[in-house]
């Protein structure tokens, strides 16, 4: 999880380790997005015994795809990203000698998530050809703080309407009886919730709190493709005890040892 | 919270205390819905200081709102109820000498809560007439386990669109900054969100456990009106510790010691 740099970094790159050295992220040193916590989080959505194919959607320098794939040995990883600069960034950490153990079962796709219907398919995201896709789309309304770093505003601003056009992306690459996982704010729900109906179903939802007594700073749903059965909510997650350390369970899960929906 | 004869039932009722002998219910003995937790819950979703006319919507024998009234010495509450018998047990609560501590701070009023525009208006829910609503609909799908009870059956079967048909009768009768609480099972939550978007915002979801290891069974909603702010998600309410005790948190919602949000 650490930002810790631990060999020949190309110039203007970091390289991470997450899981405690499972796996490594390159990313740009001091601008965009960083991976952290939420793409560990999300990562933790997919059961551990999962085997298949696995769409990362807006993968950004895939933190969440490779952390799957760090964790579930049957996984195989496209990591999809539409920003040639990150996709850039995915690409040549998958080369490094650091990652060698994830044994080539992640890929680079660059493509926009939002295509529809033969574009897409042009693209490289065939209908049905994934058996989950997992996504962290971006976070804040256009109207939140302004960023001067474009890297980082292409990957944090949430356009009009991206949940269902992700959701509807998601909805047609993954298989029949497929599932999708994302995380998001708590202010999105009836939007996500808005998106998934007709498509996915029986979403579990999980709150995640940075400290028990707090509202939910995320919120991660997983749900079943093709179901249409109602939401439940899952006991919370809770990050941070009464100091401002991982909770056991935080711990697990952001480093690769547990699911978070305990499957 | 148990129901203990207290005195004098009227033949096929019992007289049921809450609030550790707070306020009493009249409730038909042995058939039709029986106010519970579910009640105490919503009604602690209003907040301590809340002073003004309350409306309890479907409020059945009057738990919810006798409940508020009890807590909130400022609350005037509003029984609305379409069922003429259980609207008939509200008003024989209100009249036993067991309840003179409410000091006449409730009234029964036989309505539907579905009725739109001037029938509504008519049938005594006039326009911003009220400075807040709370609700305890019917939560079972018209398919789920049928009941040869037909008083328990009004009240527990949700006809479809029935979230829509609630809240915009809640959104009309509410003035504007007032707010709506309800409660509801986890499965509606797209329903309410949807109905609730355009009319009340800033929702606070908290999911209500039996259990901590457990899904939420119930879900309660407090939202303002008028607002557009996106939903947030509370840290959960546990009713039930490691045996079948309740909670001291539990404990304290359900008798009228603690508000749900902690206001």
């Amino acid at each position: 999880m650490m930002p810790v740099e631990t060999a020949d970094p190309p110039a203007e790159a970091t390289i991470d380790a997450f899981h405690r050295g499972a796996f490594f992220l390159l990313q740009p040193a001091g601008r965009g997005h960083r991976a952290g916590l939420d793409a560990m989080i999300l990562a933790a959505a997919v059961p551990s015994g999962f085997a298949g194919r696995l769409a990362d959607l807006g993968a950004g320098a895939g933190a969440a795809g490779l952390a799957v794939a760090a964790r579930c040995p049957g996984a195989r990883a496209v990591l999809v990203e539409r920003d040639a600069e990150m996709a850039g960034y995915a690409r040549r950490a998958l080369a490094l000698p650091q990652n060698a153990a994830l044994g080539g079962r992640a890929e680079v796709l660059v493509a926009d998530v939002t295509l529809c219907g033969e574009a897409r398919a042009a693209a490289g995201l065939a209908d049905r050809a994934f058996d989950c896709a997992i996504m962290n789309p971006p976070f804040n309304a256009p109207a939140d703080r302004a960023t001067s770093d474009a890297l980082k505003r292409r990957a944090h601003v949430m356009p009009p309407d991206m949940f269902r056009q992700w959701i509807r992306t998601a909805a047609a690459i993954v298989k029949p009886d497929g599932f999708l996982a994302l995380i998001a704010r708590p202010a999105s729900l009836e939007a996500i919730l808005a998106a998934l109906a007709g498509r996915f179903g029986e979403a579990s939802i999980m709150p995640i709190h940075a400290r028990a007594e707090e509202d939910a700073i995320r919120v991660v749903i997983r749900a079943r493709h093709g179901s249409r059965g109602g939401p439940a909510l899952s006991p919370p997650l809770v990050l941070h005890d009464a100091g401002r350390a991982l909770t056991p369970r935080a711990d697990a899960v952001c480093n690769g040892k547990a699911s978070l929906f305990g499957d």
